[in-house]
């Protein structure tokens, strides 16, 4: 793991809650299969469980929380369902809050989570559909903002693209920004890096925003993001990470460490040793 | 038609050359069949080649020049292929100037204009694929430009949406916003509204630009765009148009008309009853 200099990153606050991203943190996702796991993220997140304080926030919409969680558990991690937030469940709570009628462009994945889509939509509902990302449904989404009044666009994430064993994988902030484009709709995107998210994942740990780290593989969405918010974001350098996001113009990460084990050792180790308790 | 009034739009400069669109100002698309021709538009499409100068500027990119003319002739328009312009066969003389070797995603209708994609692509090439643009070809595009050291996307246009029977539908614009998000790319347009595309139209029709009308059913790419270029825009309601556009909050076109005919045959009468002559 090498040493990490956490020095600067403890200087403000300590740290008292994780908040991980999954994919690209914990895995990298492959199609088709579980995918593989990052080197010592299982011994990271049992020893978040034991020593401190950890929620999982994901912009995964293509399986539900219930099957994210059971891939994790066959990729060896020990976890509990009910701390992994994912977008989908928390988008069902706004549209129903709302009373939004959505058109649905979703990966069948998540579609359980919510009504058929509505001849009558007043939003479409767009997660990172994959497959489903025809010209046909995507056609079809534009032609349902195109019939309402006040055209709205409600997103899972807005991710650029996301890292698969076989290469970059464009995301749902891509067909967002297509949609928005042909449109001119409005958006709001659940999921990171919209401060409500965070939001639910801070009233989720119980930790205050300044004593929480967001851990995550995506400069903007979760570093960035986290750091809008109030919390420090320290990037891994695996998953989608590239290089020349270390010399960024507007991001520049509370810590850049080789992968989650290293960060969140070199974190604990040094609290420990500064007598500082790493729990609530 | 009844009668429009064209003092303003003749103020600055007499008329004596007219671009026009093709698709929502000559007919309106449809797919699987020829579309249906717009009121109006063959029997002016015939007075302009009697009476003035007129090209075709389109932004068609579904399919060869050739194909666009015999589909005209046989909606009962009398016009010459070398008078129609589409952004594929400029786009192509533009690569091979540039020695660029181009990842292609276009519909099967332009692709004799193009080599095959080259494995070692240093641009994407995007037209409007329709149901070519499925995730997978749409994510290889992707992976393409993440794979350039300088990644650059070259559109056929650049469009929003246009107007087929069955209703309003997404254009190469949207997918060319979707990749620029997703993977920072450079963008050029082979295509309304660029200026490089309005030059090529002007040095073929001849006239002056000041002399020169773009009639189309676009608000930005034609009327704007052509205005952009020193040209006055005129809009039509047909294909597209939208009511609230004409409340648009930067561009305003010079005339706004029901259709072809009834700009073209206001401009040439008005001109007429004037002693102006209409050709060059």
């Amino acid at each position: 793991m090498g040493t990490v200099d956490v020095t600067k990153l403890l200087r403000t606050a300590p740290v008292r809650g994780f908040l991980l991203d999954i994919t690209g943190v914990l895995y990298n996702s492959s199609e088709g299969s579980d995918g593989v796991t990052i080197q010592g993220s299982v011994d990271a997140v049992a020893r978040l469980y034991k020593e401190s304080r950890v929620r999982f926030l994901s912009n995964e919409s293509t399986h539900t929380t219930e099957k994210v969680v059971a891939k994790l558990r066959r990729l060896g991690f020990t976890l509990e369902e009910s701390d992994v937030i994912t977008p989908a469940p928390v988008a069902a709570d706004y549209l129903r809050q709302r009373e939004l009628r959505p058109h649905l462009l979703l990966h069948p994945g998540v579609s359980s989570y919510f009504p058929t889509s509505s001849p009558d939509a007043n939003c479409v509902l767009l997660g990172d559909a994959e497959h489903e990302f025809s010209f046909h449904n995507v056609n079809e989404a534009f032609r349902a903002l195109m019939r309402m009044k006040k055209p709205l666009l409600v997103t899972l994430g807005q991710g650029k693209f996301y890292q698969r064993t076989d290469g970059p994988t464009i995301d749902v902030g891509a067909y967002a920004e297509a949609l928005k484009y042909s449109s001119g709709c409005d958006h709001v995107v659940i999921g990171k890096p919209s401060a409500e998210y965070f939001q639910y994942a801070i009233d989720a740990i119980g930790v205050p925003a300044t004593e929480t780290v967001m851990i995550g593989d995506d400069l903007i969405s979760d570093v960035g993001g986290a750091q809008r918010f109030g919390m420090r974001g320290i990037q891994v350098r695996t998953g989608k990470w590239r290089p020349e996001w270390e010399h960024h113009p507007t991001v520049s990460p509370d810590l850049i460490v080789n992968n989650l084990a290293a960060a969140v050792n070199s974190i604990l180790d040094a609290q420990q040793q500064r007598g500082v308790q790493n729990h609530v």
